[in-house]
């Protein structure tokens, strides 16, 4: 970087990569992170996965981006101070922190544990005002200020470059499967798309003991969905055949796929009351209401999960030796990243190395 | 009737009334029952309600229809004769019949007491092939032959003319009502239109000490919604403001309404986690994804319901003093009653006196 003071770069305490415009490009930039008040932890980061929230965002897709954007929701990192009222942390423990970083804590989401749900809305980890009117920054940076509540124990034994992805990835697709009871052995579980999402679904399905089909437009998905990953079955979903071979065949399915894609097809794979769940970013659903009423199938959706459950998947994916596929990648590699993100050139998940890379 | 033995009547042990062509008119025609089996039950019909299904199909809208056609599947009556083995009714009891008088008995939905969803396919009470190649006639006649599995039993304190709507229309609303577990006080129930089904749908709400909601296109039935069910909100679905007011402030809506309405629009209504049942026939569906995964939102849809379910229905209105309100009238008054149902001119089924006035 050319002057670490310099007004595009900015001045404060931490030191990050932000995106200054729409381009979405990322460079170091200096920020403010708050004083560590009574409840809150500080983090020292030492990962961040790279999600696909890091591609829309950064670059407006949501019209609703404000610069410099520090992005980055999948944080990994230790303690390195903690204020006098925190009860569940102390310094050196490896922690977690996900989608988002405040709620109300008032009302029945967040007294539910479902803060990501509350009332008032979930202060996301980046891109939002606070409720104190600051705008949050990301896991692309050195450290970071969060209250406990929105903290994450993660178990010495278990890699923190592999828990970062655990926090938005592992929960989006871990929540929907815990809520529709899909943890019982012997369902059949289908993935549509096998990117950062829906190889972790496959991974928890696996380890739920489910059989799980995976639903892809590529047939170069075949062989690591089935040796790497474990699936039981893998189906191109442009194939007729296969697909109506299917047909009320399946429990639940996770669709984590983006844009237009032929939801009233596999919903006629679901069997009676089967569910199918969206967790990606589908254009508009079109239904015939006859495929929902013969069969009392569901489609719902979902987004990440509360703070119980995240704690709850972490100490889950520890037992059960469930691991992400990441890729590990420093700072300086993270906009060559995102362009092989969106070009689906990533088996599952960028992990960007920020303890080493980002000084 | 010209001739009961005419061509154009039939010959057969039973009289029924039935539609001979697309005009879905019905007149007199004979017809033969089968012979009462070891496992069947054979009933007297008193009465059957007058449902949207007897609209439709007579008039071929579903493009399935097979000529001469008895229509009617909200049937009761007083057993006649039983079986040999047929073990839990007796003559003189007084018992119903819904929309499906077979299914294969041997499949998991069956098993469960789901045979509406049999993966054989469940063998409707009309316009059907039965398995062993019959056609199957509905409750427009002065009696039926069926297994006992798909009997119920209608306590003898509750009025058989009352009884009848339940199988069809009240088993419809109740179903879904209890897969969701809706029978809680306290939560809120949204009723999309207020016909036989949205009737039901309110009192069966009120009885479970839910905060009843019912959305019409027309004022007209507001007094009634209020006072004469007891519901404790009505809504005219266009009033964009009063619409707004209720936004995430609902758990379940059940939707009655045919055609087109903005589906959309309901589903903003729902609190996080809150379903949409679809029950009537609404024209295609279209939402955003959003609303769905950011408000964890279902829509869903359910066909009547299991015979376990169907009888614990009628137990429960029994014994709560739940009872549809009808309008009791004779079978030559069949395709003025469905004329009337057309124009929506009925507070809220039509019952036809079978035993007075089919002989």
């Amino acid at each position: 970087m050319s002057s670490e003071s310099s007004a595009a770069n900015g001045n404060g305490n931490c030191l990050g990569w932000a995106a200054r415009d729409a381009s979405g490009v990322l460079s170091p930039y200096k920020f403010n992170r708050r004083d560590v008040q009574a409840e809150d932890v500080s983090i020292k980061i030492t990962h961040c996965g790279i999600c696909h929230a890091d591609v829309g965002w950064p670059r407006n897709k949501t019209g609703d981006a404000t610069y410099p954007m520090v992005p980055g929701h999948e944080i990994a990192g230790i303690v390195q101070a903690v204020g006098s009222n925190v009860h569940r942390f102390k310094v050196g423990d490896h922690v977690g922190v996900g989608t988002y970083t405040n709620s109300c804590r008032d009302c029945e989401y967040c007294n539910d544990g479902l803060e990501v749900y509350c009332d008032r809305g979930a202060v996301y980890t980046y891109n939002r005002f606070d409720y104190d009117g600051t705008i949050t920054h990301g896991g692309f940076s050195t450290f970071t200020v969060v209250h406990e509540r929105y903290c994450f124990k993660i178990p010495d034994d278990y890699p923190l470059a592999s828990a970062a992805p655990l926090l938005c990835a592992g929960i989006t697709v871990y929540s929907p499967m815990m809520d529709h009871k899909m943890n019982r052995p012997g369902k059949s579980l289908g993935v549509i798309g096998l990117g950062g999402l829906g190889h972790m679904a496959v991974k928890f399905g696996k380890a739920f003991g489910l059989k799980v089909t995976v639903f892809s437009t590529s047939m170069s998905k075949k062989d690591e969905a089935l040796t790497l990953l474990g699936a039981d079955n893998f189906v191109i979903s442009s194939d007729q055949d296969q697909m109506m071979a299917l047909t009320k065949s399946i429990d639940f399915i996770i669709d984590t796929a983006s844009g237009n894609h032929p939801i009233e097809l596999y919903m006629s794979l679901l069997k009676t009351a089967g569910v199918l769940v969206l967790v990606g970013a589908p254009s508009e659903i079109k239904l015939s209401p006859l495929n929902l009423i013969t069969g009392k199938r569901s489609i719902t959706g979902s987004v990440t999960g509360g703070t119980k459950q995240i704690q709850e998947m972490i100490n889950f994916c520890a037992a059960h030796n469930v691991y992400p596929n990441i890729e590990v990648v420093p700072i300086q590699y993270v906009n060559e990243a995102i362009e092989r993100l969106i070009n689906k050139d990533v088996k599952y998940r960028f992990v960007v190395d920020i303890e080493n890379s980002l000084k």
